[in-house]
């Protein structure tokens, strides 16, 4: 059932994303073709990074004209997509869970949030914002008649590990960790953390420090 | 008022941010001291990156005892944290905006939400979860006023460059990127990003390749 021999690396995938992403919300209108330097600077990274990482999806611009929009979409589309919809469990129907369901609704991506998952009794057993919520003993059932292979952890930090557990437990194969604790799973287990507070974190130590280089902040 | 003369690299800082988090609400109960074997079990690094990484806050832990936590909090605190509370804006007061607020209420982090702003009138001129939300005209007005260097951008993908550019304009130095879109900041501004949709992307992409590569998901 694999469209791919081999597996195409981390981060070439990641760009994958962020291109398709570019030519479908940024790409100017009334433009059908680019060229590599075009999406590069979309993108940050430079157009042999963008030409290498095409590579991967099999379609080679034309020299003149570069590539065209649609094609490329569709040949991205075909590596990063599952030709069906790709169902994915949400667990955590708090703010976060409910940011993370608007956020994909109406994407074109073919991530579908198929059921969502709480352990307050309040949230569940009922439509939010259109997807179904469940209690989390349900879980197992669920994920196996969706056949959900991904889950998105938005639960607090001291539930994440136990939810963690649980998804194993079901057979979910890819975990994006939304809680602001790192997870431990199987080796097998794909895992993409993203920590706000580290982020911000970050964002803020080198905020200040310009602002302390600087003498001011409006210099 | 810079604490330190040379800058910490990026990468570093944010280790420091997750060994922080890590000893704050990870290590075990009853536990004064621990090696840098052991953080680096909880973090996922190893043992040598931990030391190198905390040769940076001047701290070096006992032979024989390791590193005692409370102190080695204090010392990474001192790199990250500003002595006094670091004042955040908030820009998106929707869900996400509002994940974000409880995300960071009652975390021992010295990030404070200290306003927040939208540009929807029903959302304004109130207080969302404890903090007071604006609307975005008074931005410039808000930033000066309350000494703000970092900004969270939790709006809609379309509206998020123009708050970016208005960001810029008030003196922000730096900047969280939760939008489902890239941002173009001149090249003194530090600018993090989070893209949902690319790490769900990617797990999905590598959680399907693992289900087909073991042609059954309970094997």
């Amino acid at each position: 059932m694999a469209n791919h021999v081999r597996s195409i690396p981390d981060k070439v995938v990641g760009r994958l994303s962020l291109y398709r992403s570019l030519l479908q919300d940024h790409a100017p209108e009334n433009v059908t073709h680019l060229f590599s330097h075009d999406l590069a600077r979309m993108a940050r990274v430079s157009a042999a990074q963008v030409r290498r990482d095409l590579m991967d999806t099999g379609y080679i611009g034309s020299p003149n004209k570069g590539y065209e929009i649609k094609k490329l979409v569709g040949c991205i589309s075909r590596i990063l997509d599952n030709p069906e919809c790709e169902n994915v469990a949400l667990i955590g129907v708090g703010h976060l869970g409910r940011a993370i369901i608007d956020y994909f609704q109406g994407r074109r991506s073919n991530l579908c949030i198929v059921a969502a998952f709480d352990n307050n009794p309040s949230k569940v057993n009922r439509i939010v914002q259109g997807v179904k919520a469940y209690p989390i003993s349900q879980l197992q059932e669920i994920v196996e008649n969706e056949k959900i292979n991904t889950a998105i952890v938005a639960v607090p930090g001291n539930a994440a590990q136990g939810v963690a557990d649980q998804l194993v437990q079901a057979g979910i194969r890819g975990i994006l960790n939304l809680a602001p604790t790192p997870l431990y799973v199987p080796e097998n287990i794909y895992l993409v953390e993203q920590d706000m507070t580290m982020s911000l974190e970050k964002v803020a130590y080198f905020a200040r420090r310009s602002f302390n280089k600087k003498g001011s902040k409006n210099e």
